[in-house]
């Protein structure tokens, strides 16, 4: 029903994660009503970011050069590393401001159900990494089923090597104790600690 | 934090309707993770909306030719005229395939709160479409004060030239009496009709 190029307009759209037809449809007529010079801008993004952007040749992070900026930092503690699933946790965990090791990215999880398996993953690049400077490589998978076992993979490969660690389970800081399921509450009693 | 060209796609992916930080962000990264001719094609679409779409010289509704489907097609009834806010409501009344007249988009309503004003509205076209051929103008404005204020000036302006129509105001079919607003109940009670 729509004129030919605003539908597939609304195709392309539909492909982001979470957006339906309505949604893009919304989308599409909104770009209708911007300037064309701020459409211009945002078709270039589109494809600066696809030829621009790589991965970290050491880490695996999003960078627009050989090293992404932490890796390059020579502030940061070369000895510790972070492992995390996705180079958007990397941000999350840099909003901490206390971190001042490296990262790996491992890019996803072993599952069995999705079929993938650690040859999948950025996994062969970390055990070359690790080395006898290495101190700690601290696992910061999701606390999921995959997350869990990931974790577990990583301390059987790399344990001998280094001390591998794993961030802590319990309550969420200002959460609340009958809004906390089971599994979480039995992990927060397990590593129960003196005041 | 991200590279500098993903952080720009990110911005530019907020400027969407009701896209926030991280929505932005979901998005981007997504867009990381497609074929170079898949965000190809994505750019490309956004540019062509851009140029390639304009409204129709006749009732305003989105085309890539002069007039629109709708007005270009002689089957349709050129003497029935509904009156609708935006170019989206035309998908949803043509989703009925009932109605055979034509459409007039408004691009708005009468605000006094945000200062929309008659003048700033397509409305001028209208009253130079509306002749003796036509018997009747149908008011598809939202069933919202902006809307209904909307109506009636329309019916003034045109209410001596031809037959000025309403969408009727009532329960929506498949609806529960319990969870009805009590204006619409009002509604539904005043245009009762007998079975």
């Amino acid at each position: 029903m729509y004129p030919k190029s605003l539908q597939q307009l609304i195709e392309k759209f539909k492909m982001l994660p979470g957006v339906g037809e309505k949604t893009a449809e919304r989308y599409a007529l909104m770009i209708m009503n911007l300037e064309k010079e701020e459409v211009e801008q945002f078709s270039n993004a589109l494809m600066e970011v696809k030829t621009k952007i790589h991965k970290c040749s050491c880490c695996g992070n999003l960078t627009e050069n050989d090293l992404c900026d932490i890796c390059s930092d020579p502030q940061r503690d070369k000895g510790v590393i972070c492992v995390v699933q996705d180079a958007k946790d990397i941000l999350a965990l840099e909003r901490m401001r206390e971190y001042r090791g490296v990262y790996h990215v491992l890019g996803g999880v072993i599952s069995t159900n999705k079929g993938i398996l650690p040859s999948d993953l950025n996994i062969k690049t970390l055990t070359d990494r690790v080395n006898e400077n290495t101190k700690e490589v601290i696992v910061a998978t999701n606390p999921t089923l995959e997350g869990e076992t990931t974790a577990l993979y990583l301390a059987k490969i790399l344990g001998e090597k280094t001390n591998v660690t794993r961030l802590a389970h319990g309550l969420p800081m200002g959460g609340h104790l009958d809004y906390t399921d089971e599994l979480t509450l039995s992990k927060a009693m397990e590593n129960r600690h003196k005041i």
